[in-house]
């Protein structure tokens, strides 16, 4: 994520400076205000959290990393960006909810999250995704932008398009999803325009699901070997996951209503087939 | 709390060390590494917590600090007193209860919280304090200990028969309690005895009404001054408190089946009230 945002401030011709744990301890509010000071920096984005490696199984063995990064870190920027009137944009996730709302339509940014701690069960992830969005509550000068599922067209571990390419057997879900590049130029769209602060879902508009992808894989890619689905979703907490997954759809009106516009979820995933290079995904099975 | 553990360890000739947020950066692992190994403890008392100023309402505006004091300073704790093979107890609190059980007992050590973010409504503070619990689950060498309301026989801001006579108003409330200096040496018992790790209600035996207190207070203080009421816990909460509190009944067999008594609560209290000064608190009204 941090080097996504990176890549579009090059882009773009911004200055920017990077931050990391080994530069400064970023638990430490002294450490970071004279780091914030230092820079000169009109505005901070942080894309630090604890998700877990290799997914977010590992959370539920590492808590207090995962309580620090996803929700104690932001309360803590929260209060240097506010004591330093700077503005800043936090990266938070739509993983607080599952399924759609009880009307049938996607979550929207003020509806209470149903998959967290106060709204059991919940993997451990999600519900401190949950709280770092309880602790930014009110807050000034603040973006809060939600992601989902990210993907693109570059080929890698933590694509979305090439998870379904490489896991064994897949869990049909519905889902909203992110494009990393689209994702990341509304979040800088959202400091350039100077839109109102506060909560935004930064999903691509519509929803997906799993075999619909897939079957975007085979047309866009020709390519006719099948893909295996767990039979459901019990049958793949039992065999593949310790801790429960947020499937969602979320609500982009939002974010089209101040003028930031992301492609059509699907527009977005058969572009990104078109111009990747998928062989190392396909070629692992 | 410190000070209570060093004045029972002073009154047995036993050795310690307090390490305070300004001789470590607690929240550091190779620098809690460091301390351990030059102190040469052979146990770990933590007494750190974040419990709000004045009362636990400040946790609803401290979200980052409760976060990091209750639950994931245990954590990380946890991490190290198991890498350095080194026992160590965890202060820990009751007020993740509300209530009795509804089978009309105290709650047992394995009962599951139902004054936390997972079982809502609760205040931030005790979801945390159960946060801090779940990150210690299956901990190895490790002792948790649940306090409940302590007091004793020293007036005092934070000593619950003290407020009794101070509060303007009072919630009748049913609860158990901590005697401040029983429950010291019941968990330094726990490490001598070596009775198994694992959580135990520390609180005095039975459980005691507001109403019932101040009672014997009247009774052991000989004083007739009325003391007032909230017509309800609505009332409370609507003009006293900004967050729910905990008030809830445990069950103390565990620790008594391994050979550790405290002293019944009223008992407890009565010997507290006959032994102490309380012209301070009482000449506070």
């Amino acid at each position: 994520m941090g080097s996504a945002f990176q890549q579009a401030l090059d882009a773009d011709g911004e200055e920017w400076q990077a931050v990391s744990r080994s530069d400064v301890d970023i638990y430490s509010r002294s450490a970071l205000r004279d780091r914030i000071r230092s820079s000169g920096a009109t505005f901070l984005i942080n894309c630090a959290g604890f998700t877990g490696k290799p997914n977010v199984d590992a959370c539920e063995v590492h808590k207090s990393d995962t309580l620090m990064g996803n929700a104690v870190l932001p309360g803590i920027l929260r209060e240097v960006c506010e004591d330093e009137d700077l503005p800043w944009g936090q990266v938070s996730s739509g993983c607080i909810y599952t399924g759609r709302r009880q009307d049938g339509k996607g979550f929207k940014e003020d509806d209470p999250p149903n998959f967290s701690f106060r709204s059991p069960p919940c993997s451990f992830y999600s519900g401190t995704k949950a709280l770092g969005e309880e602790v930014l509550e009110g807050a000034e000068n603040c973006f809060v932008w939600r992601l989902r599922i990210p993907f693109d067209h570059v080929d890698g571990p933590r694509n979305y398009l090439s998870k379904l390419m490489r896991y064994e057997r897949l869990l049909e879900a519905e889902n909203s999803i992110s494009h990393l590049g689209e994702f990341v130029k509304a979040c800088l769209d959202c400091h350039r325009k100077e839109i109102p602060y506060g909560v935004y879902n930064v999903t691509n508009p519509g929803a997906v699901t799993t075999s619909m992808v897939v079957q975007w894989i085979q047309e866009e890619l020709k390519i006719d070997r099948p893909f295996d689905f767990f039979e459901s979703e019990e049958s793949f907490m039992i065999s593949a996951a310790q801790t429960p997954r947020s499937n969602c759809v979320l609500d982009t009106n939002k974010l089209q209503d101040v003028g930031i516009q992301l492609t059509s979820v699907e527009d977005a995933i058969r572009t990104s087939l078109q111009t990747g290079d998928w062989s190392e995904s396909l070629g692992s099975k």
